[in-house]
């Protein structure tokens, strides 16, 4: 039997990313709280300092996690969809708290402007689809105070390179005769100058950060016309054009700026929009999951942690290259123990242990069909981390 | 990360029960020295001082699991199975060490000769079926020289309240005639004596105990015959006769011992084998887990364990009424930790830990199909010890 108690009260981070389908992060934190919580009550221990540190990847549901962490509600502003349609978009600020050298960070998910399934409800127009609502978001978090503006750009509906942004904060694109494109990728063919002269006044003083997840260069047979173009209703004879406008405003911007963005990794990430936020706003291409834990504090909240707990839907190969749970064993300091609680556990033991991690645990409970695992989800993560609680803190005495 | 190593080697004690239909519980506690022993060399951690002490509940598996704990082979005797056909049966004996005090232990499964299946191959003659070839097991175990015998006695054709057991052993069960009846628990009515003059000469010097986890007795609606009669053949007719029988035996066994079987809980198991020996063999009735428990010496092995692993098919509220999970929590001192790893895990961790264990995990890394779980028993098993190891080790630091 196991009746002796830690000496201390044990510190416990719960960092989890959502899982996809059943349990969004803040939930999963939420979930991993009340089981260590209600263990350490019935085991007889001191209540455990838990800390609730909600993850995200950069994608879908990465605000929400921003949200969460910093504790503030969403705010909302007008602007248009891919489609130039009228919608109001979610995004989030922190709180100014006046500190001398403290940041305010806003965020946006791209996709509540220029998201794909919102503009599923008509037939696609992939060469006139733009970005102009990201760029009217990203206005408001300027006009709001945000120091830092984190983009996630993941569910694009755009292949504009960012030039429908880029125009919402006042930049003008220019043909040869000096009359504006009209928007979307399929005008970019016709470039000729980018004025830049009545950006956004904030837009150059504050630090840009774009979560980017995959390597796609903007132009050639991996780029973002090619690859994803045909997903967001690029038929091939569009490919075709997107794919010259992309390349001449890699030129436009190359001759303006002297940034050679047909070389930078990533680049092609949602239609190309860092194609004009890195050379003219110096915006920074970041992995989703770290720039999520760096605007979260990870760090800081692992540095005295005895223990964390993360999760995700399916625990994979994938988690170890860059995923939330890649952030967090990159973030825990030694002697702090990462243990991963997983709807699917797809690693053996071996390569849990080579990456750093004490154990990886599914939220199965015995054989069950995924419908039982997604719905239970929320109860079987509170039971999963009050029995990971039950073995690590038996191991304490 | 977790790069810290416990300060000394831990302690692990594998006592798994058999996971049913999947793997023997030496299979089980194979899988997790594995496991554990892998991990630890993983981790950079010392070698954990393994012992493994594979369990059982006293039904099917016991005697094999007994030949691992002894670290002996099986041995084999004739005898006559339920329908009076010659068979081997196994059973297992351990070995004489000669150090004074030590005790030669045997042990037998009893459907080895009077089980069901072994007679399903013709219609069920309920009345006539017959406990001998138990008794020729036990009293090979005598001329082997055991000095306890251990009974296993789940899984009978029989209803003969142990008649036939006896006589094997040399007892005369005769009518008023003083003629001996016929064999099985139909011609019980006419019993008029027992004659236990002949019985084997060390019968009554060795201890006997019955693995019994059942708690009916001999007689009335709970009672062998009526409970049990009809899965063994015995017609609605036949079962009134029996009962009948085994209440005569009572009658019979109280006047010559002065022991009234109709009171004792279990009496009516196996076809109220205990109904005779426990008046004339002085036989004790144990829960299996605990029988076994003691058999193998599980409680000095957990002494100074730091960490006990247990497991079985299905862990759930029968799990901790007297089975195999039961006596680990039993046998376990305040300062080690009990882990259960089982195939499905019914109980929340609240029950888990009021039950004074530390967690319970399933073998499923996710969503799966009891088919696959069976299959993938070993891998899983040995996967599951490692991450365990990996939690427990780490709150070590």
């Amino acid at each position: 039997m196991t009746t002796s108690a830690p000496r201390r009260p044990l510190r416990i981070v719960l960092a989890p990313d959502s899982l996809k389908g059943s349990l969004p992060a803040a939930g999963a934190a939420l979930a991993m709280s009340a089981g260590v919580t209600a263990a350490a009550a019935r085991l007889g221990h001191p209540a455990p300092d838990v800390v609730l540190v909600p993850l995200a990847d950069g994608g879908e549901g990465t605000l929400d996690a921003l949200l969460a962490a910093w504790r503030v509600e969403a705010r909302t502003t007008s602007c248009h969809d891919a489609a130039g349609r009228v919608r109001t978009a979610r995004y989030g600020i922190s709180e100014d708290h006046g500190a001398p050298g403290s940041r305010v960070r806003g965020v946006l998910e791209a996709a509540e402007a220029n998201g794909l399934p919102l503009v599923a409800d008509r037939p696609l127009d992939a060469l006139a689809a733009t970005s102009y609502g990201v760029g009217e978001i990203a206005a408001r978090l300027l006009d709001d105070g945000a120091d830092e503006i984190l983009l996630c750009i993941g569910g694009s509906a755009t292949t504009d390179g960012g030039a429908g942004l880029l125009a919402a904060l006042g930049a003008r694109f220019l043909d040869a005769d000096g009359d504006p494109l009209t928007p979307g990728g399929g005008a970019l063919g016709a470039l000729a100058t980018i004025d830049v002269s009545q950006l956004h006044p904030r837009a150059r003083d504050v630090r840009w950060r774009i979560a980017v997840d995959v390597d796609n260069p903007l132009c050639g047979p991996r780029g973002a016309a090619t690859v994803f173009g045909p997903q967001k209703g690029a038929t091939p004879d569009d490919v075709v054009v997107l794919e010259a406008g992309l390349s001449r405003l890699a030129r436009v911007v190359a001759g303006s700026t002297g940034v050679d963005m047909l070389e930078v990794p990533g680049a092609g990430a949602a239609g190309g929009l860092p194609a004009v936020l890195v050379p003219f706003l110096g915006a920074e291409i970041v992995p989703g999951s770290a720039l999520v834990a760096d605007a979260v504090g990870l760090a800081g909240a692992l540095a005295d942690a005895d223990l964390v707990l993360t999760g995700e839907g399916s625990f994979d190969a994938q988690s170890l290259g860059g995923k939330v749970v890649h952030a967090v064993v990159a973030n825990a300091p030694a002697a702090c123990a990462v243990v991963v609680i997983a709807g699917r556990v797809q690693l053996p033991a071996a390569r849990v242990h080579d990456a750093g991690l004490a154990a990886a645990f599914s939220l199965a409970t015995g054989p069950m069909a995924l419908d039982e695992l997604i719905e239970g989800a929320g109860a079987l993560m509170e039971d999963a981390a009050a029995q990971v609680y039950g073995v690590f803190s038996a191991g304490r005495v």
